[in-house]
């Protein structure tokens, strides 16, 4: 069994179905060794999660969970693509764009929950550069939605 | 002839004036076979074609065709830069930043614009990863800007 | 000394204490030659330097001021990492996240202030692509945050 799959097994922690390929551009497109990872939300397949701003109509703990949400729905995508997720070596880089309310400012206490999720599950190794700018208005009005790039084999 | 050029003649597509290289950043820069691109909005030169917000000043469909012009407006940047469009080889990662009016939440289907028109392009190279985050106030006033990630040859 | 140092010093330009690891993410993450820099903001350690929002609490000339604070706090944390400021051969790409007032759209004469201070230290290899979005509400209610990429020996 996958190193990565035995550690979500021990977590608890279940990954919902893959966001669908619509539209032209890729869910995750590997190149040299590198893996950009578009711009997800708390989905399950095509279903939406969470929705609303942060402040407003999601609290910061909702915010939160709803950040480890697209932690999972990214790493379903990821194992869709690469097929074993034991393949992403290195997490790089990471944006995470937080719908808040106006004079929230806490965007980086919900992207944690992303970065947590991702470091519980593949250790130091998981650790990134990390950006948590606020967004206008979000696709879906999902609270947040991440991208990132990784480094895979 | 190049091959993308080609294309574009064949697709009815002219390319506008390249975006000046005002201030000290470069439209794209290359290194190592990756050309990284800077922000670009609809420009033709310093000219802006499209400004307002989405679902207020600008429509959806005048969204889509904004962010058609912000494709062509780095092919023409990328063009100066490189010469010749074919050593463009893969479209890599892409993010479109959408200043949507507050409570449009389609900011997926104005980034399609520019995901559709490369695609149309370059074919299966042209896909990639994709965020379409909304903005807070844009630069100019632009209804979306887009900056992107490619490998060159 | 190296000479990036001795470039700082010649200008006048004094670093100022790293922003603190917290949270599990890195301030700067190498992998093969590469530098991905976290958002930073306008940052002395955990002293925030500027809030507000540009075109409000925050005059341009102070957000462009701020976003050379930023480069200068970006500039202690590479040090940081890296043990040597020489070691950032090439700055290949940066996003400045400018948290405007409704209405502003001046973002790219925000984000000049840390285009300009980086090419002022390393001169041609500084120049890199560029975006300079729109926030929503933005960290720490900091007027600008900024991430990049570097080329690192």
């Amino acid at each position: 069994m996958s190193k990565i799959e035995a550690r979500l097994e021990e977590l608890g922690l279940e990954l919902p179905t893959p966001m669908p390929a619509f539209g032209t551009f890729k869910p995750v497109k590997v190149y040299e060794g590198i893996g950009f990872i578009s711009g997800h939300g708390p989905f399950d397949g095509d279903k939406v999660l969470v929705e609303g701003a942060v402040g407003r109509e999601v609290s910061l703990e909702e915010g939160y969970r709803a950040a480890k949400l697209v932690a999972l729905a990214i790493m379903a995508s990821l194992k869709q693509e690469l097929g074993d997720l034991d393949r992403v070596q290195e997490w790089l880089r990471v944006v995470g764009y937080v719908q808040g309310a106006p004079g929230f400012h806490d965007n980086p206490k919900v992207v944690n929950g992303f970065s947590d999720t991702v470091v519980e599950v593949w250790g130091e190794a998981g650790r990134h550069a990390r950006s948590a700018p606020g967004q206008g208005s979000s696709p879906l009005n999902v609270p947040v939605i991440v991208d990132a790039v990784v480094a895979v084999t």
